[in-house]
């Protein structure tokens, strides 16, 4: 009994020992446990078995290796702290300990390499979907998948794939939400650009429950692309868009293109429309919002 | 010196020991050693550096794991005999000990992951050039990466790549070349399917030459694609092909078609002209040549 109760205390449980009366839960720790995570989880298959660490480098990192090793899909890996994790182009993604929630799914989607944007972009509408009806915060979407609170950064989201030439073997999708950071624990050179649920709804996210709320949506999206295909999908992503019909400037490996941000296609890409009104369609690229 | 001695005549070099004389290499084995594979190599890339076993599994395992260690582009996994080797789809594809040439090719193409079929058909092209130009035996192309002789396979080629959404992490290129198998070889149920390009020549094949001119034939055209792009190795597919401007049925993971196949266009796809008229995209599949 006592050595079940101690690792309790070490997972973060406050639990008094009274002399007679035995052991009381007295406090609940803001962890990503499994076992809090299961509770009330109403998914079938997206976290259904999780794997979870205090710390660890990169949950996608996590999730490729248990993939290699014949995981199954709907495998959520998450960490309380992510100390090498990657935005896209290789840049870098902390997140602090117990402050964001970090996760990858791992799914076995049996298309093509050519659709899994179409994933990442599932992965946006499932998140802003959970944020909007968990914290009342208006996340929006910038493409390709970045989510934005007033311009500022809130999630982000890191798809990866394993593929034959014709067919994904297995893809993992990333996802960061900056839940409970206060501003200084963003790095200084992104106080500016980041912004977390905590600051823009003046209270603290149970992260748990967004996790939950997180996994239930995408499972939700993930069925319609499934069984309906991409358009229901594209259709809710355009509407929390938040960097179409607007002026934007691209930058891409090699150039800066400045244009009216028109409208994606289905394969993700973005058709900007430019000054000389000839339509230029890119298939990455990193998105300034501009003043006109 | 007679440690060294040892080691040689391990490796398949016969060495004759003679009193006073000293030793004299009399027989230098068929094997894909890698001091016999540099010797005379021509590329400044591929095959530089030399991951070599005398069994493996699976030449694309070994590439994928020394690329999640950071091996660089152009590193060669090459084993005399490979046990759990695939083919597309999941198929096995088994190679007898000295008598295949089964080797991987770790590349970082800095391109969207949509342009790897353009890869293995360059693969494909380069190996039918080498081959005919190596041996005379006149290997043609079968869509989408096979290389036929009279109708009977000779080569297989299996691409498999780790990629971001927007691109290409590494791409690991397993090319398999039926060298020296002799009829009783090929397992029953493929020995009417299959042939080696000793068999269709009649005399036993130099595998190091072959696998040298094959490395030399990759490079080169990847340096066309990469400075030209998909154009002439397309062209030079086509000339190649043996599944082009003929009937043919193509089996999908869920139905048949009939008709005849009238192109592949720029992303590898294959274009079948059905007996209605209308021209059907296919991304895979698996090419049956009709009898008309």
């Amino acid at each position: 009994m006592w050595k079940h109760i101690q690792t309790l205390r070490e997972e973060g449980y406050v639990i008094d020992a009274r002399p007679r009366t035995g052991y009381r839960l007295t406090g609940i720790p803001d962890r990503l446990l499994p076992a809090e995570i299961r509770d009330g989880l109403s998914t079938r298959v997206m976290g259904r078995e999780i794997d979870y660490s205090a710390e660890t480098a990169s949950t996608n990192e996590v999730a490729k290796e248990r993939a290699s090793k014949g995981a199954k899909e709907g495998l959520l890996v998450v960490a309380e702290e992510q100390t090498g994790g990657k935005g896209r182009l290789g840049r870098q993604w902390h997140t602090p300990r117990y402050k964001g929630i970090c996760f990858s799914l791992l799914l076995y989607p049996p298309v093509n390499p050519s659709r899994a944007s179409q994933l990442t972009m599932l992965a946006a509408v499932s998140l802003a979907s959970a944020i909007r009806s968990e914290t009342g915060v208006e996340a929006g979407i910038k493409w390709p998948n970045d989510l934005l609170v007033r311009g500022r950064k809130i999630c982000g989201i890191l798809a990866e794939l394993s593929a034959e030439v014709d067919r994904i073997g297995h893809l993992v999708i990333g996802m960061g939400i900056n839940a409970n950071q206060d501003h200084g624990d963003f790095p200084e050179e992104l106080q500016d650009k980041a912004t977390s649920l905590k600051l823009e709804s003046g209270r603290a996210v149970p992260r748990v429950r967004l996790l939950q709320a997180s996994l239930e949506s995408f499972e939700r999206w993930y069925g319609v692309w499934m069984e309906q295909g991409f358009e229901s999908v594209l259709a809710t992503w355009k509407q929390m868009s938040v960097s179409l019909n607007c002026p934007v400037r691209i930058h891409t490996l090699d150039k800066s293109w400045d244009g009216w941000a028109e409208t994606v296609d289905s394969d993700g890409a973005l058709l900007l429309r430019l000054p000389d009104g000839s339509l230029q369609r890119l298939v990455s690229g990193e998105v300034s919002l501009r003043l006109t």
